[in-house]
């Protein structure tokens, strides 16, 4: 990713653009194709040597105070030949700067869509792996009912699916290229150059234009990374949460090394989980300033231009970066069953009650009786733990209960309160999901 | 739109997602068709005093302290029969919040689409109208070459073509309800069910949820409506430019009342323009907040939820009368030709410059040389202005200038430093964008 | 608060600067006092009845297309005599409309102060309650070293004394006014005037302004309310931690009618804190937009307006809202000590690896030694812990180890391995804060 | 600027906090005097080596993956000695770290304020230079009334007074270091060496503090600079706009080698101011994650060093170029006094109604009839110009129509009707203003 945003890799898009600009040119008959030769050979010795041409471009700079002038300049420097007249011919600055710029997003979701391949069967897997792993499920922190780990991780699939389908889109909106000159009117260059150039590129040529491409697009393209980056600080919390001492439902995974080094050996810290916490946070700063790059002056004023050149490649850098890191996480991520069992536990089976109360409602008992009946148990449940009996049971209250238990069938209560009944939905989710 | 973030019609909404959710149950056999009649009965009595409703559930909620427990038993009460025990049955309460959010918010793209569908015509109309009125693009504010104010136009167009897109897309996005349960398990209640209730109101069910559909979609609904603002303050910036008292290329619509009203005639502001440029900043502002919105803890925290409340009828409404005014400026708009051809003039044709060096390069010259001449003319044209010669012309120098002159048949010269040659792509562009 | 920000207080507060002005033309010989007295009375007959002065402002408003305009005419026509001919003169409409938003800006201010007068003793005295309940000290979300509860609550009064500090000192930067006219310049009015009613206010007069005072001011102001809702999320976000089933070392204060009222006991949510959480990210939202309304056009544009509007009255009335549900939630927040001693067994006193780290340091071995005796003893205090034993203590295994236990004196040991070395601080610090 | 956020810098911070730590043992009788010599003996060769130390700490960070260890493991290697088991004694990695960054954060303050000082005078001689040059004033872009280029740039200098004014306060919030252990008990070190450290090092301690120093301190230090950043951005529009072609009041400064060389002479684009324009939005960003680090887990989670790793730097480095930058564009500012004149000319004295209004009621005309005679002389005017009538003049008018001339003896209308009357106060201004 960082390769994209050098000012090696954007010299070289420049002289790819200019080159492929004189061909079209030259079928359309108004530059000599001996002079593309010529033309080509410059760019090759160039190409050969960008860092070469990066600070020739650089010490040209300093004097012409104009970073496209520097860099024509340098070319045709090495060129040095009358035909380098045509280098550059017709082009305004922005037409070579922008038309380079959709290559790099383009190449950047690329290599983000990328990473999401590497990610979304990582994910698939751990979520196919603990399928019926049981843990409970919590709304506000608090237990709620009862989920499965695998059910959990089939929902990040399905939210990075969707991060999938906003980078492919994303990616199609920003291929975007134009030659159409200092104001955008395409008066020095017969269209075809634009079609043939952003063709060659793999770019749709702009319906229409100023001086630049439209920096709405750009915009998209940042609330996309991040809205990916959100994603991923959903994600980083959640598994925050779970490597609390408290809760211990899963770990980051740790490097052998760093295994049983410490004098704290409970101190493993989710240090990598909340890196991708906060750098969402820079994504989110990064897309903000993307949005007030919209409304330029006019044909166009370049005040979005220094915050370019600091968001791009800081974000994409970024994102690419955090879903490497995602996927190592997710693929070593170490979980612990038998703490979602014992955190399980402590709800003492409370998470029955909405069961337990629907059945008695469909038995043809009024909402207002079932829920007494489930209320009473609850609290006589709850308070048994709090009188120290820690192995108080919800299912148990109400099997003693008998103004609960006769309204059911023997075994009929045990098979309604049992994870089972919880987790019938699975393979048919599973299913629905591809996983 | 107020109307669609009204409590009234979220109850309304309530009312439906609960009725088709029974309706679903009596083909699953759950339910008896009998009791369905009677909540029919019930539902239908509150549609018909949706007031009535959200005041007795205020009323309600002052005790029970939960939104959606204080709305089930004021239609239990007027149900008020032993059929209501099916009202709310097997649904959680986000199931029924998070359902109703969805349509509201497909509504609401609804309307800012057909907001769209007008405003799109207007500036389709106002660009053909001018589509060869010459005017000066400015880059950096500063005079650049000639477009017309059909292009402009043509590129507003164009933008809100994208604003279109954006909206349809995110509105497909967000059409997705949920009847999944406490932490989205889906045990309660068939699949069928929540397929009939979507399908019925227009929605997806979402694949996979927690309690509450992922609040990634709503963060892109939000980051959509700031794209969209920022475009029309992109446009509302341009048409502030062209009001300045030095430029007056164009002024926003005054009513009849206001004209001549003054002891300012001079003094027409363009506070509608304004007043755009400042809700966008306000639409920003929400959309970061939605991106906050995502990192929800486990199977949904609620932290969301008072956000919403604010920015989501704030965004949509602010957004709605955006687009409605944006429509009544570009309807309305003063433009003045004169001015624009006055402006022009400022220049000098030194916007030609370009032309003629491109030209002197076809017919052989190297471009130090073509550069020469054409600098030394441009100079001359801009010292003859600062000597106090305000018709100086760019032009003419050329002509005078025998070592350029002899370069050219006669009137080609003219024919390239005309603003023909400048618009010459004016109608393909017009045709490509079906205006 | 809602009364500070309602259309009726700004005509009141329009109506005393306007009154205040001319008062001040009278001294300076401008105004003849018989027509002051005039003037009083129609302000006066007005201000008794401020909801039909909005309704006949909004009424002429509609043809007027000017808010202060509407509003000089109504009360022109209430004084209904040629002295009416003095009212507003010399002032342009932002010396009102900034003057009264200054005046609103100082009484929100004081409001939010006056809530932290609420909050900070409740705060101080949770904190003096719990001066010595021993709780984790979390890095990480795991557990590090002990701590006490009043620390916590300590370390928040610091925080929300900041807050103070913070809403004090934009107070005094917001405390401005301007009579200047039009473009600032003051041309139409002696200083006096602007100096008299500023004084009258409690304000400064703006040492320079433009048409209106400039938005960095207010851009201070909304910047602190987002600081101090960052630092009320903060403080959120670690109640709700504290209130997770698997922590449960507090919870937020439940009504009398919700408790056991449930099927589901166990079910205490902390929804007020994650609503504060929630709004934390509007009033960041909001802040973001103030910053945009700084760079207001030449002597003002005023894009700002319609912006304002919106973030002012909701931020203030907001933030006002937060502070009390927070000074709510400090005062009942119910606290478990004994569930805090339960977790803070769960690392078996491994906390205490550091103390004797440094205590045998101390002693003279080199840190590769101590750290080797500190290590071997907290592995195998962990082992058995994964073995089963819950009770395995990281004291008891020093103590049976002869290589560490000879360089301790007998009680030394269990001395530093005590809750009380960690907290030998706590009544300096407390001190120190003035608790 | 740079220099304070490199590696070498941060260690070097490091290693003096550390001594100052082992000097306070000394004086607290813990360390040996010998030992503090030799632990000094190795710092200082590492000192003598920074990049030395950077490339050690790299090194050894791989495999310890903790950056502090590989720290004090570099340095204990330096010292090659028991004594080196002192080193770092009692601290946690944050004592040095949070320190370290308070450090640099007051040096960065103290350059932008070093900025700052040189960027005043720079604006005062220039608002000096042009106390009396007039200008137009424009509120919405439209000309409003007379004022002179001084008084913008006076306001402009009140602006960055305030600016310094934040800048010293943020200076002195941040000025905040902790040496309190890893929960911020201070259990492990007494509170006289964490005083020590501080005050050698120009910071105070944290009152309180948790493993960190609390994160609002490091938002208010970076919404700070968000607030610097947007007046920076408020100037840079106003030079933008003054510098169009059709306006062109002013131009930011052009290197010789730029002048004159161009093709297209007009085209002196303001590409730094429009570069500051940028830079703004940046910091707003950054400001925003800043913002988003204040509410961390408990004793602290590390979610907010990845974020400030980023956006510290950045955000410095940013400002302090954009204040080097505005300080030159300043100095070397083309100003056209006679474009102003021309510009002013455009509006046809009709800037003069509110004064000629005034007067009139005065006079002891009613409100309605002063406004009579102003307006029909004003339409006159107007419609003079529109008939072609460039010299139209609104004084011209009011003396040729008796019913105002009867009103004035000879000359008051003039000298009412002059720039000097709308200058009356710019003395007095400036000399309040300390100009």
């Amino acid at each position: 990713m960082r390769a994209i945003w050098t000012d090696e890799n954007r010299l070289r898009l420049w002289l790819q653009i200019e080159q492929l600009a004189i061909e079209a040119l030259v079928k359309e008959g108004v530059v000599p194709a001996a002079d593309l030769e010529k033309i080509r050979a410059g760019c090759a010795a160039w190409a050969a040597d960008l860092p070469g041409l990066v600070a020739r471009q650089r010490e040209l700079e300093k004097t012409l105070n104009h970073d496209v002038i520097a860099f024509t300049t340098a070319v045709a420097e090495k060129i040095n030949d009358p035909a380098s007249r045509w280098f550059h011919y017709g082009l305004t600055s922005s037409d070579v700067i922008d038309t380079a710029f959709a290559v790099q997003m383009v190449r950047s979701a690329d290599l983000l869509l990328a990473d999401l391949r590497q990610l979304l069967p990582v994910i698939a897997r751990r979520a196919r792996e603990h399928k019926f792993t049981p843990c409970i499920g919590r709304s506000h922190g608090i237990h709620a009912e009862p989920t499965t780990f695998g059910l959990k991780l089939a929902l990040m699939h399905d939210e990075f699916r969707r991060a999938q389908e906003r980078l492919e889109r994303t990616r199609a909106v920003v291929a975007v290229g134009k030659l159409s000159g200092a104001v955008g009117t395409g008066a020095h260059l017969p269209p075809r150059v634009e079609a043939y150039v952003c063709r060659k590129l793999g770019l749709r040529p702009a319906p229409i234009a100023t001086q630049v491409v439209q920096r709405d697009l750009h915009a998209e393209f940042q609330t996309t990374l991040a809205l990916v980056g959100a994603s991923i600080e959903r994600w980083a919390v959640e598994f925050r949460h779970l490597q609390r001492t408290e809760v211990l439902e899963a770990e980051e995974p740790f490097a052998r090394g760093q295994k049983g080094s410490s004098a704290m050996p409970h101190k493993r810290n989710p240090i990598t989980w909340e890196r991708l916490t906060g750098l969402a946070r820079v994504l989110r700063g990064n897309a903000l300033a993307a949005l007030e790059n919209v409304a330029l002056w006019h044909e166009r004023d370049i005040s979005h231009s220094s915050v370019e050149r600091i968001i791009f490649p800081d974000s994409c850098t970024l994102l690419d970066y955090m879903l490497g890191l995602l996927t190592r996480l997710m693929d070593g991520l170490a979980v612990y069953p038998e703490n979602m069992k014992k955190n399980l536990r402590l709800s003492l089976g409370l998470w029955h009650s909405q069961t337990v109360l629907l059945a008695l409602i469909k038995k043809g008992l009024t909402r207002e009786a079932a829920y007494a009946l489930v209320q009473r148990n609850a609290m006589k449940t709850w308070e048994a733990k709090h009188a120290g009996r820690d192995d108080a049971d919800f299912l148990e209250m109400l099997r003693a209960d008998p103004e609960v238990a006769r309204h059911f069938a023997p075994g009929e209560l045990e098979r309604l309160c049992s994870l089972d009944f919880h987790f019938r939905q699975v393979n048919a989710r599973f299913k629905k999901l591809g996983l």
